[in-house]
């Protein structure tokens, strides 16, 4: 993510929020991966941010919300959800959300940087 | 977060997106359990996930923007973002949206449950 370059706002953000089974986790880190580099090529994608604790939050940021809908429906994708919720997921929220208003900090050389 | 008790919709998201500066992170860890809980008891506040790895992202759910709008310009949370700018952020981004469709799943005693 470059703050300098957030995307123009209206746009269209999807919270995925994400507790995992205590079990059996083979194969969730390649798919999480190609899952992200699928998204990225896909009509309408703007950037994607992650993390996860104890439990995972990852966002990504879309031009619409058709964009959203084709990603949804995407098939490769359509069967890493189904893993998703046959073997990895105790648990998960998706939010899907217009981005209304954002501002940004930055520290460089220094120097403060407050966007708006 | 129960999700068996996700707020209805529409209501608003606030994703804090941050990376922390390489320096002293004192005072950082009990500042931010203090924000919290502070939080959590102002007018119109509804719940908070948060996970840190490389970056850090934590989305803060309110009934409104005014509730927002307060939070932003409570006393203490001010004296917190100006220590964040100040001490402990490398860079952030704020982005305050309008949470428009939601949907879960649960695994529960061997019970999927998805929700729209």
């Amino acid at each position: 993510m470059k703050i300098n370059s957030l995307p123009v706002i209206p746009y269209y953000a999807v919270i995925f929020t994400s507790l995992k089974t205590s079990m059996d986790h083979e194969g969730y880190a390649a798919m999480a991966d190609k899952m992200f580099s699928l998204a990225a090529i896909q009509p309408g994608f703007l950037c994607v941010e992650t993390a996860r604790e104890s439990m995972g939050i990852t966002v990504s940021y879309w031009e619409s919300e058709e964009a959203i809908f084709h990603w949804k429906e995407n098939l490769e994708h359509l069967m890493a959800q189904e893993l998703g919720i046959e073997k990895w997921y105790e648990y998960y929220i998706v939010r899907v959300c217009k981005v209304e208003r954002q501002y940004s900090f930055q520290k460089e050389n220094g120097l403060h940087t407050i966007k708006e």
